[in-house]
C-alpha cells in the first residue's frame, strides 16, 4: 500500500471505512501559515454525502480535528495531522459481501493481493478514503492562494450521454458550481444532468460522468520533467481517484485528430508577459506550466454499487447473483468535484515548493 | 528536474539532443537476469528514426553499450548503467530558436523554469529523451516475460481522423504490429494511416493519434493503492512520454456514458480463476490487476515541429513567423509505440518487485 | 520537516508536545500480522516517564489507540495509524522561554529554520516525538520475530565516566535489562550508573552515556548498498533520535587502532551455516548483514535541560541567565533504550521487506 | 542495491571495479551554474590510488567526462552524467577468490544477498565505487561554496594508536591537508603517522584510523528533522563510505561523559548573529545547522585486504588459508579524505535546496 504522495509537500493517508477513523498527515507545509479547521471544513462539506437528493442518503457529518503541526492558528512547519471520527458504521449492510467479490470493486482485487480484507467491504476502496485528500487539499490551495494567487476550480461537464457547455473560463467560481446541486455551472445542462442521475437513481442503477477542471494563475515553470512532468503528475493524481477512468488535458483525445498547424498555441505579448493566443496544450508545454490555464478532464465510471440484482460468481466460482444493499450515491461525480480540486492542489504545491527552491538558488 | 522512475526497479535517464551521449541507469534489476545488448538493441531499432518514410530521415545508429551491473552475460544486481552516444549532432539546424521559442514546444517554459536552456533546442524535451526509457523497459520487460510470462504490445490505432478496428487480442503480437511500417496491425487500416501520415508530410504539417496498448498475463495483485494504483502509475508514466495528452484505461472516456448495470464486469470462473466475462475495467479494479488483460489508450498530439510558417511570437514579444528547418516526423505514433512499450513495463515491474515482497513476507 | 523513515515499511510520525495528540502512520506492513494495543503498549510503558526515582516525575499515560489498518487484531496491509493523546500539557512552565533560547537545545534553530516554533517549548524537537517511534517499531518488532525469529535488546552500557562490562550476548534479555531501572543489566554495574544519575539530579545537572544494541538471528542478506548499507541505514536512524551523538558498529572508533590482521574476522563454519570466529565487523561486512549478531552503540550527550542556571543570551543577544524550571529526565539513557530497538526494529523491517522481493523474483 | 542519494539534490552511482565504467548522474543541480571537467577532477586526482608511496602503486588516471547536462561550461538544470572509464582490469589477479570468500570482505554477503557476485572480487564494494560519490561531491561544493561560501574541509587525524593534535579550525584549509601525503595538516604528526602506515605497509598489512571533517559557513537552519536531522545524514552519508565503522559529531562519545552544565553550549552575540561561546554541539541543534562549524569524525577501520597469509574457511566451510595478491592500499585513510568532503557535500547541498524552498515559501 502506497498512501503517501508528494516530495516536499507530502501527504499520508489512512483509515477504512468502518475503523475509529480516517485522516491525513501532512508532513512539508510552509510555516507561517494561517490555518484553523474552517479552512479544511469547508471542502469536507462539498465532498460529504448527504447533501442532497442526487447523492446516498448517508449522514455522515465529517468534522475535522486538526491534531497537530499549528499553534494559535499558524502552521508551525512540522506534520499538520488531521483526522475525521468515523461515526456512521453499519457493518452489517454489507454481510453479503463474504462470499461474493462485488462486480467491478476492489473486493476480489485487495483478496488477491493482500490475502485479506476488511470484512465491512470497501475498507481503503471506499470513497471515503478521499476524506484525506480533500482534507489535505484544502491545505495546498490555501497555501497556492496566498502565495501565488492560484484558483482551482472543477465542475461536473457531463453525466452519462449528456454533456455541459464549457463555461466563461474567465468568470467561472466556485459559487457558481455549487449553484445547482450537480455542481454543473451551466443551469440549463444542469437540470438536464440532474435528471439524467434521477432516471439512474431510479433504476436502482448508477451514471458516469466527467469532471473539468481549471487551474488559474498557476506561474510558469512547475513540472519537472522528464518523468515528473506536470501532466504527469495530474494524471497520477486524477487516476488515483476511486472509479477514474481516463485523464485528457488541453485537447487531450481530440486533439489527436488535428494537424500540427492548427494545434500549436502561437506565442503572443499579453498581460505583460508571453502568452498563447489559444490553449490546446492545457497550459503545459514540454511538462512545466507555461502560465496559461491548466485545463484537463477527467471520466469516472458509473459507481459499481448500484442496487438492481447482477449475475456474477462467489470466490469459490460458483454462478450467483449479487445485489447491494444500503445507501449509494447513483452518480458521484458532484461529490467528486472537490476530490479533483484537492488532488490538483496537492500537485501544484508540491511542483511549487520545488520550483521554489530553484528560484532561489541559480541565477538568473 | 526528475529523472528518476520507480521505487524498487528504478530508472534513472540523461541526455540532450546533442551532448555526448544519452542513456539511463537502472538500479534495482533483479540478479541472476540474462541480459546483454541485443535484448536492448531490438527495442532502440523499434525506436530510432529513419526506418521508414513515415519517419524523419535522420540516420541514427543508436547502438546502447552496457556500461555496469552484468558479467558474462548475467546481471549482478547491481546499477546496470547504458549508454547510447550522439553521433549525428546538426545544432546548426535550429539557429533559428535562439529569440523565436518554437510554439508548443518546450524552449519557453525550459527558459522559465531553469533560466537557460540547451540552445540546440530540445535538449532534455526532445524525443531523444526517449532512448533511455527505451533501453531500461526493454530490460523490465525481459524480466516480466520471464518471470511472470508478461507480454506487452502496443499499436498505432488512429492517426488523424482515421480510427483502425480493434485486432484480436488473443492474437495480436508484436510481428503483427510491425508488419506495417505504421504499426497497425490491421492491414487495411494501415494503409488509410499511411496516407493520413504522408498527406501530413507532403503538406509540411504533422498529425495526431491514438497508440493502444495491451498487457497480457499480468498477474493479479500489482498496484499499490491508494495513490500508486497500477492505473494511476500507468497514467503517469504515460503522459510522461513527449507529445502525450491523455490516457485512458478500459471503458476510458466512453465508460462515462454508461450505466453501471451495462459496465460492471460479472465474475465467472474461468481457466482455473476467478476471472471477468468482460473487462471494462480494463484489467485494474481498486487499483490492482485482476488477472485481466490490461488495456489502455494514449493521445499523442501533432508533433509541434512542422516545416509549414507559423505566426507567433519571439521572447521579447515581437510578432514573428517561425519555420522549422532540419528533418522531422510527420507523426511520432509509430515510434511511440515502443516508448509506450517501455514505460508499460518499467511500472509493471515496479509493482511485481513490491508485491512480490509482500507475497513472500506474509500468511495466507 | 521530514517525518517519514523508510521505503517499503513506512512510518511518518507527528505532534508536538502539547498539541491534542502525536501518533504515528505505519505504510506497508504485510497484511495478516496479529496486532492489538497490548503488542505496542508495552514498548510504550518501558519508554513513558515517571516509571522510576531516574526519569521525570510527569505521570504520562501514554495510552495507544489503534486508529486505522486492523480488523479482528489481524493487519489489512493498509495504513496503520496510532495516536497517544497528549494529557498533561503544561505550557506555563515554558513561559520564559519566549525571549531566551535554551542553551543546546532546538528553540533557536526550529526559529531560524522555521521563522516560528511551538511556544511551549519543545514542540518536535522534544523527546514526546519519540512516542510515534516507539509505538511504530513494536510493530516493526513483532514482524520481524514472527518471520525470522529476529531479536532486538538494547541496553545502557555507560552513565558518565562509569562503564558497565560487556553481558554474555547469547543470553541477554529484555528481563535482565529490565530488571534494574537504569537498564543496564550487569548488576552491580547497574548500582553504580544509579549513583551517577542521581548523583547529577541532585547537583540539578544532567549526564551522558552509551546504549548497546544487540540485533539477533538477522539473516544474511539485508542491507542495500551503495548508500543504503545496513550500517549507514542504522546510524542515520540512531542519530536522528534526540540527544545522539555519535554511532559505531562493530570494533567502532576501538578498531581504527587495530591492524587488519587482528581485525580481519575468519569465516568458520558453524551451526550449519558459513559464519566468522570473531564479530569485529559487528554483523555486516559490505554493508550486508552476515548471520552474526548485528552490535552497535549510541552516545547521548547529557541532556540539555537542567535545573541549574546557566550564562547564555536571548534572542536579541543580550546576555541573560536560564534556569529551567519544569520536571525533566537527569538521564534519558534508561528511557532511550526502547527507543533505540524500535528505531533498529524499523531498519532491519524494511530491509527485510527488500530483501525478500529480491530473493521471491530472482534465479539462485 | 541502493544506488541514490539525496531528495532535490540526488546522485546516482554506477560501475564496478572490472567493468567498462564507472560514474555518477547528478539530477537536480541547480541550473546557470559553471562547471567543467576540471572543477570535479582536482577532487578525483585527490581521491585515486599511486598518489604517493602511502597508496596503492595502481596508476589509474580516473579522467572524468561529462557526458550530458552541460552546455558552454553552464549546468543546465538537466541531470549531470559523468563517466570515468576503467583502464585497467587485472581480473586474473584475484582468481584465487572463487571459493573462499575474503575475511571482512563483502564476497560472501553479496553471494548471499545477490546470488551471485562479480567474479572479480569487489564489484560494488570495491573502493572504486566512490569515483562517482567524489565527481558527484565536487559539483556539491562548487554550489555549496558560490551560493553560501561553505567549505569542506576533511583531514587524517588518527591512524593505528597514533592521534594527531586538533589543527586550528579557523585557518586549516586543504593546502595545509594535502603539504603531506598522509593528509594530516600538523606536519609532526604527520610524520608519525605515515610511520605508522609504512609499518603496516612493510607487514603486509593494513591500519585504521579517524578522519575529522569540518564544514565552515553552513547557513544556520539546514537539515530536516524528525527522521532527516542533519546529523542523522551525515551519519547515514559517512557510514556509507567502504570501510567506516563509526561517526560522531561534535562532543561525541567523549560527551557522554559530561554533565550538562559543562556540555551545554551558552549563547553569546558574535559576528552580528547569535552564536555559541563553545561547540559541544557540533553545529547542529535539534537536527538543524546553528551557523557554527561543523564538526564530525569518521572511524575506519583496517583495510580488509591483506598480504599476510590468514586462516579462514571457503564457501563450502572446509578450513583454509587466503592469502591476497595485487596491490592494495595499507592504509585507506588519506584517499579517504575527498571521499569524506564528497559526502558531506552531498548532504549538505540537498539540505541547502529544501531549506532555500522554505524559505522562498513562507511569511517570516
Amino acid at each position: 500500500m502506497s498512501s503517501s504522495f508528494g516530495t516536499i509537500f507530502k501527504v499520508t493517508t489512512f483509515g477504512e471505512s468502518h475503523c475509529p477513523a480516517v485522516g491525513a498527515v501532512i508532513d512539508g507545509c510552509p510555516p507561517n501559515l494561517q490555518l484553523d479547521e474552517n479552512d479544511i471544513q469547508v471542502q469536507l462539506d462539498r465532498r460529504r454525502p448527504g447533501q442532497s437528493e442526487l447523492t446516498t442518503k448517508r449522514d455522515e457529518a465529517d468534522q475535522v480535528a486538526i491534531l497537530s503541526g499549528t499553534e494559535r492558528g499558524l502552521t508551525l512547519g512540522t506534520p499538520i495531522a488531521l483526522r475525521v471520527e468515523n461515526r456512521d458504521q453499519r457493518p452489517g449492510d454489507y454481510k453479503e459481501m463474504a462470499d461474493v467479490p462485488r462486480p467491478s470493486h476492489a473486493d476480489f482485487t485487495y483478496q488477491a493481493k493482500y490475502g485479506i480484507r476488511a470484512s465491512s467491504g470497501g475498507g481503503r476502496s471506499s470513497a471515503r478514503e478521499t476524506i484525506g485528500r480533500v482534507a489535505a487539499g484544502a491545505i495546498a490551495e490555501k497555501f497556492l492562494l496566498e502565495q501565488y494567487g492560484v484558483e482551482i476550480i472543477a465542475w461536473v461537464s457531463s453525466v452519462g450521454t449528456v454533456d455541459a457547455p464549457d463555461p466563461d473560463l474567465t468568470t467561472i467560481n466556485r459559487s457558481l458550481v455549487d449553484a445547482s446541486d450537480v455542481r454543473c455551472p451551466d443551469q440549463t445542462a444542469a437540470e438536464q444532468l440532474r435528471r439524467e442521475i434521477i432516471a439512474a437513481r431510479d433504476a436502482d442503477d448508477s451514471i458516469g460522468g466527467v469532471v473539468t477542471c481549471l487551474c488559474r494563475n498557476v506561474p510558469a515553470g512547475l513540472g519537472e520533467p522528464i518523468f515528473d512532468k506536470l501532466e504527469a503528475q495530474l494524471a497520477h493524481a486524477m487516476l488515483s481517484i476511486p472509479a477514474s477512468k481516463g485523464f485528457e488535458i488541453g485537447s487531450g483525445f481530440a486533439g489527436t485528430r488535428m494537424r500540427g498547424s492548427e494545434h500549436n498555441d502561437p506565442f503572443v505579448w499579453k498581460d505583460g508577459r508571453l502568452g498563447t493566443s489559444r490553449n490546446f496544450s492545457g497550459g503545459i508545454q514540454g511538462g512545466i506550466s507555461n502560465g496559461e490555464d491548466i485545463l484537463f478532464r477527467i471520466a469516472f465510471k458509473p459507481a459499481a454499487t448500484i442496487g438492481q440484482a447482477q449475475k456474477t460468481a462467489d470466490f469459490a466460482g460458483n454462478e450467483t447473483e449479487f445485489k447491494a444493499r444500503g445507501r449509494h450515491d447513483p452518480c458521484i461525480l458532484p461529490r467528486a468535484v472537490p476530490v479533483v480540486e484537492s488532488m490538483a492542489a496537492l500537485v501544484l504545491a508540491d511542483m511549487a515548493l520545488i520550483q521554489a527552491s530553484r528560484n532561489a538558488t541559480s541565477r538568473r
